[in-house]
């Protein structure tokens, strides 16, 4: 009895199933395609302004706005800052934004394959919400997001399959959504895919957001962003400033400014990676791979002959990390983050090598 | 009707009062005493460590647990490292914390003046609460927390009243509060106040928060952790990974790391701020003010002939910013930050000049 009143407290603790974030290993030589990171540094700017911050300025807090970061962002997107909220990495953005436009009663509708994050927001946070099933070609099909909602969350392109959507397909599912808040996660959408931001103006009910982690190199920074309405960001900087009223330090901040001021850095190395990307698939299709056809920093792959997860452990072994899940309609699939060229030459040689012995098998 | 169906989005939308921090104004000269903030900067191997950072490593993610500074911390505090865990500034911990360890049906119980931030946090999470009302010195009535609860927060030394308790005062809350989960904020416990880390090993339900904003001089690098046993550590990480699961950007890491090796620069710098506190005790105590016995880097004020009101507002024309709320029990009252010997003179000459010409009035 006295043990059982002693572990009372333990009844009070929370029971969540948690996100389960790509392994971070760092092992000599490793070749990491398994979080969608960017395989180039970020600008010589941002290098330049943290060796001009004055470490002694942190002894303050920062500015909990992040107002220079906020206004930098408005000025790059051509809105105002009151169109503007930035938070610590876009899944917090994300967390903010389930939490501040999510309080309706009916379900929140997204895709069933997608960012694995959004149903553990919704349970934290007791939200309602349906997957939607992806068609078979792991497309997404608009009827099923035509119902009563609390709320509607699309990537675009989606993760892990890496399709996008074009303007019609995004204003299609605004018109026939103008009562509840859609939430457009564009994370990888400057390697080729359609930004809703030019519907802004028309659409108050639209929240975009995007990081600094994919296409600007800065993932280890952690730096997110949301443009929508004022009314909109005034709802998600109500709950930032009731859970963590500074989400950036200072040095996030100009770090985030100063990758702003470096433009033609970033779209030389976005061309890169896309290129890259386009070399790849031709390659992967000569191994006899199939695949989506990805606006993304990533490919989405499967091999009528080779067991995904195997071919993940071979990969894995042979020092090669990508992505591979268990779960139901995908796990005869791996995503592969683009690398650089030499990382992806080195990997195709391993997973010819894979096909070769598995042939022989 | 049009305009309505277009704005039933609105009704979505989260209303809640959000905490409000310190003014966070920076102009030319400022004397800024309102947000505890410490006077001297970090050590010299914070800003080494900076140096040494190389920046192109910020592409990757961050070790989204913060191993190093976690090891670090386990480390000074003597701690196995599944007692520690580490956030984006003590608001996101105690945020975290709250959402964690605060699931029970009856009321988590805190102060009527302490952190403002606790009734904003249980609003955020639905989680109900019951403030206990300080006894008329502003001294916390033990008997107001013998009642059943779903938690109990003690900020120890208290804020913005500076009054500490000791070990005794927490061990019998510990031992009347056994099945509920006790939260000690010992942000200000540097300063001369009792830390309960010694009671850690005897209670697997009480969960230590602290930050290095104060006595490390890092409040712009946010930095915050929590100590306690491995259970209430795990469920602080199941709601970090189901809300956000890089909450330290690698340099915040690297930061707090330098920091815990730099022991005598903190010791040095603490006891400048407790000598310049006492010393400031006198000081005001010869200009007729009155204030609580602090252990902690302010001091809580009042003056039977000055309004408070008027001296913030006088103060603040003045170029130095002191905190006033403008609640019930505590408007007669002043928060001021200890800062720099120089800082303090000024203040106190100003608070002489005020008082002058009040008595002239």
């Amino acid at each position: 009895m006295k043990r059982e009143f002693r572990q009372a407290w333990r009844s009070n603790l929370i029971e969540i199933e948690p996100y389960v974030p790509g392994e971070q290993i760092s092992a000599p030589g490793l070749i990491k395609l398994n979080t969608n990171e960017n395989p180039y540094p970020p600008s010589p700017k941002v290098a330049e302004a943290l060796s001009d911050f004055s470490v002694d300025a942190l002894r303050k807090y920062p500015d909990g706005g992040s107002g220079a970061l906020t206004a930098a962002l408005a000025a790059y997107h051509r809105l105002p800052k009151d169109m503007v909220y930035v938070g610590n990495g876009s899944d917090e953005v994300l967390a903010v934004a389930f939490r501040a436009c999510f309080c309706g009663d009916d379900p929140v509708l997204f895709p069933d394959i997608t960012y694995s994050f959004y149903p553990v927001w919704c349970r934290l946070f007791q939200i309602p919400f349906q997957e939607i099933p992806l068609d078979g070609a792991f497309c997404i099909s608009p009827r099923g997001f035509h119902r009563p909602n609390g709320g509607i969350v699309l990537t675009n392109p989606n993760a892990p399959v890496g399709i996008g959507v074009g303007q019609s397909f995004v204003e299609d599912l605004l018109e026939a959504n103008r009562s509840s808040v859609v939430i457009a996660d564009e994370a990888y959408a400057a390697f080729g895919g359609y930004s809703a931001v030019g519907l802004l103006e028309k659409y108050e009910n639209l929240l975009i957001v995007n990081t600094f982690s994919k296409s600007r190199s800065l993932a280890g920074m952690r730096i997110g962003y949301a443009l929508g309405s004022p009314p909109l960001i005034r709802a998600l900087e109500a709950v930032r400033d009731a859970f963590n009223s500074y989400p950036l330090n200072m040095i996030a901040q100009v770090a985030g400014v100063a990758s702003l001021s470096d433009e033609s850095y970033y779209q030389e190395r976005v061309r890169a990676i896309v290129e890259t990307r386009e070399e790849s698939v031709k390659t992967l299709k000569a191994l006899g791979f199939h695949m989506t056809e990805s606006l993304s920093n990533f490919l989405f792959i499967t091999h009528p002959e080779a067991d995904a997860k195997d071919l993940y452990e071979y990969l894995k072994a042979n020092n090669i990390l990508v992505r591979w899940w268990a779960k139901p309609r995908i796990r005869d699939y791996l995503r592969v983050t683009v690398g650089t060229g030499e990382e992806m030459a080195v990997l195709m040689e391993k997973m010819r090598q894979f096909l070769i012995r598995k042939a022989k098998d």
